[in-house]
This record gives C-alpha cells, sequence and structure tokens, in this order.
C-alpha cells in the first residue's frame, strides 16, 4: 500500500508542477512578479505584506493571495489597505497548491497588477514541497523560532530566494546567534540573501524593499508592458 | 485521481489509528503514561519536556520520543539530562505517526518508564491528524505567534488536553492578548486546560507538573504496578 501511495503522490507531485507552470505563463503574460510568502505560523508573513503595501502601494499595484487553513483575518486585514486580495482556505490542508493558485488567479485582475504576493499556510515543511507558478520564493524565520531551525527544517532554507530574518527588535530579550544561523542558512543555499529586519518597527526593511523592486523592473523587462 | 487519493488516504488513516490503538494497549499493559507533545516549530517543546526532566527525574521514570524532520539536535539535548531517548527522522514528513512511534516502542526499555513524552514535528497542522497512541495531548502556543492562532489552525486546539501559553516572560515586549486567546480556544475545546507558563524562567510551570503527576498517579492507579 506505500509504494500505490508514493505512486500517487508522484502523479500529484507532477501535475502539480505542471499546472504551476501554466500559473507561472499566464503571470508573464502580464507582466506580474509573483512571490511566494511562506513561514512557520506568527513568524510575520502578514506584516511583511502589510508593510510591503504600505511602502511600495504608490509606485506598484500589488494584488495578494492570503493562504490559511481556515479564517479570513489575513485577508480582512489587507482589504483594509485597499489592494485586490483572495482568500484560499485550505480546510484542513497544509499548504497551498497551484490548483488552488490557478482559482485564486481566476478572481484577481490581472491586466492591473505589477506584484502577487501570495502568503502560503502557516508551515515550515509542506509548503516548500509544492510550487504555485511563483518566481521567487521568500522564507521568514523569526526570532523566538531559534536559531537551529536551518538544520531541523532544511526544504524551506534550501528553496528560497531570500531569507527574513525577523523581530529583530526582539533579539534584546532573546538567545539568538544570528552569525551561526546565517551560516547554516549559507551552508544549504550558497545563493541565497538574508536580511535581518523587524515587520514590527521597520527596521532593515530597506533590503527587502529594493531586492523587490529591482525583481519587478527585470520581470517588466522581459514580460511587461 | 482525486477520489483514489481520499480513498487512500482514509485507509492510511484507519491503519494508523489501528496501531495507535495496539500501541495505545502495549503502553497501558506497562503503566506508561504517554503524552504526545505538539507546537509550532521553536515554540518550547523541547525546553518543557527538560524542564520537565529536570524536575521530575527524581520521582518519575521518564523516557523521550524524539520526531524532526531532519537532525538530532533535541536528542542530544534530552540524552545529556540521563534518560532514555529514541530520535525520528521523518526526512520530509510533517507529522509522526504511529508506525514510527511503534518503532520507537521497540526500542524503549519500556518496563523501566512511568512517563513517556512524544515530542512531535514542529508544525500546528498535520500532527492533530495522526494519533500515535499517546493517552493525552499537550500543545505550546508561543507569545510571539499571536493570539489569533486558534481562529486560523483550530483542529489542534480542538484536539488538545492542554494548551500552554509560552514565553510569557516576553508579555511586556509583545502584544498579545491572552484573554482573547484564552476565549477563542475554549470556545473550540471547552474542557481544555490553559497554563501561562515560561519554559525558559520556570514561570507557571507548577500547574503542569501537577496536572502531568495525577495523570501519572491515575495511569498507575488504573493499569500500574
Amino acid at each position: 500500500m506505500e509504494i500505490k501511495v508514493l505512486t500517487i503522490s508522484e502523479d500529484i507531485l507532477g501535475a502539480n508542477e505542471e499546472k504551476a507552470r501554466r500559473n507561472q505563463s499566464r503571470l508573464d503574460k502580464h507582466g506580474i512578479l509573483a512571490v511566494n510568502v511562506m513561514s512557520s505560523p506568527g513568524a510575520g508573513k502578514t506584516s511583511l505584506i502589510l508593510q510591503t503595501i504600505s511602502r511600495l502601494k504608490e509606485k506598484v499595484r500589488i494584488a495578494v493571495i492570503e493562504g490559511d487553513v481556515a479564517s479570513t483575518i489575513d485577508a480582512d486585514k489587507v482589504s483594509q489597505q485597499g489592494v485586490a486580495v483572495v482568500q484560499i482556505n485550505t480546510a484542513g490542508g497544509c499548504h497551498l497548491d497551484a490548483n488552488m493558485t490557478e482559482n485564486a488567479l481566476n478572481n484577481l485582475p490581472l491586466d492591473n497588477i505589477d506584484l502577487l504576493l501570495i502568503e502560503n499556510v502557516g508551515n515550515l515543511i509542506c509548503p516548500a514541497g509544492f510550487a504555485l507558478g511563483e518566481h521567487k520564493r521568500v522564507m521568514l524565520l523569526s526570532l523566538p523560532e531559534g536559531d537551529d531551525k536551518a538544520y531541523k527544517y532544511p526544504l524551506m532554507f534550501t528553496e528560497a530566494d531570500v531569507v527574513l530574518i525577523n523581530k529583530i527588535d526582539l533579539l534584546p530579550f532573546l538567545e539568538f546567534n544570528a552569525a551561526s544561523f546565517t551560516k547554516a542558512v549559507s551552508g544549504l543555499n550558497p545563493k541565497v540573501k538574508i536580511f535581518q529586519v523587524s515587520c514590527k518597527t521597520g527596521q532593515g526593511l530597506g533590503d527587502w524593499f529594493s531586492w523587490l523592486q529591482d525583481e519587478i523592473k527585470e520581470m517588466k523587462s522581459h514580460h511587461g508592458s
């Protein structure tokens, strides 16, 4: 029975990859940069998205897909900022997938978006295994989670384009060795960019905004209008 | 294809429940209380286990099963305290299951254990769906994760016997409404016990130790020697 499951899982993963590629082509045609935002529960994904909207919304047309097991708490917060948002409730599912993302794309004004931020379900394991059609993957590790997480949850750190060390404002109150964490992540993923930030105070977010704007420019130069 | 997957998933869940019942009978015969400890990554599972060992090891014979996607970091810490420990690495799997637990039981001195603490993989979603054979489920929610988590990840809170609000020492530096969180959890699960603790400073852990000792006594009165 276990072999059967593996076979079908591979079919599912294969079908997901195929649909993710179609989602990405669709985003490319519209010149939309899609970023998959991943982390543990409560590490700061929504705060990062709200800060990004606040800083960039005059320059960049932003839309958001919110993924949660249940509730519309995060989508409500994003909606109050006046950007287009679609909530996906996975009803127990532990990650978004390409099919859910396609459904969300069908409900967004694709002709009027430059940047699509996709907040995945809070989970440091499963989301890393499922492509959505995104161009870039960013993950947050918050200081209170501890500096040993790259060893315990390696796939997420291996797959990320950017790792944000969030809640850096709590550093005086916690034991967190940023140098040791950075070394572990770089060992798994030598090309990754690592920024220390506080999505609460705004500290360090300048590097994140610069990186994002460069990526949007790059996308427009290849695909956009 | 999706229907096939559901069918097989149900088979897996059914087989898991069956094996979990067998694990529980085996634990009962030895008079061992088994507690499944669950939370997000970095919420304090290992710290809780280390505090529990430190306080109770003179009175109670403790063993530990450590579940992680990768690494033996936590098992090494537990082992230094001189208690029996088995590390399970799930190699990408997002939760422990009854089969993994059975393998671990085969490698523990069951005649010499009163309390088995099982540290599940750090994940607020998947572990709640898979019984291991445990008698009680305890979950930790750490303050930095935020007070809205019961709405976003309801199953874990519904299934718990005890919820520990951990890292209460960080309360002065965070926005966390303990009353609102407690109300949300009690709404989902009226029988749950909720304790505010700091596994770092030891604050509030007395209630947890008392609860645990009562449960061990209860187990012994029914099954133990």
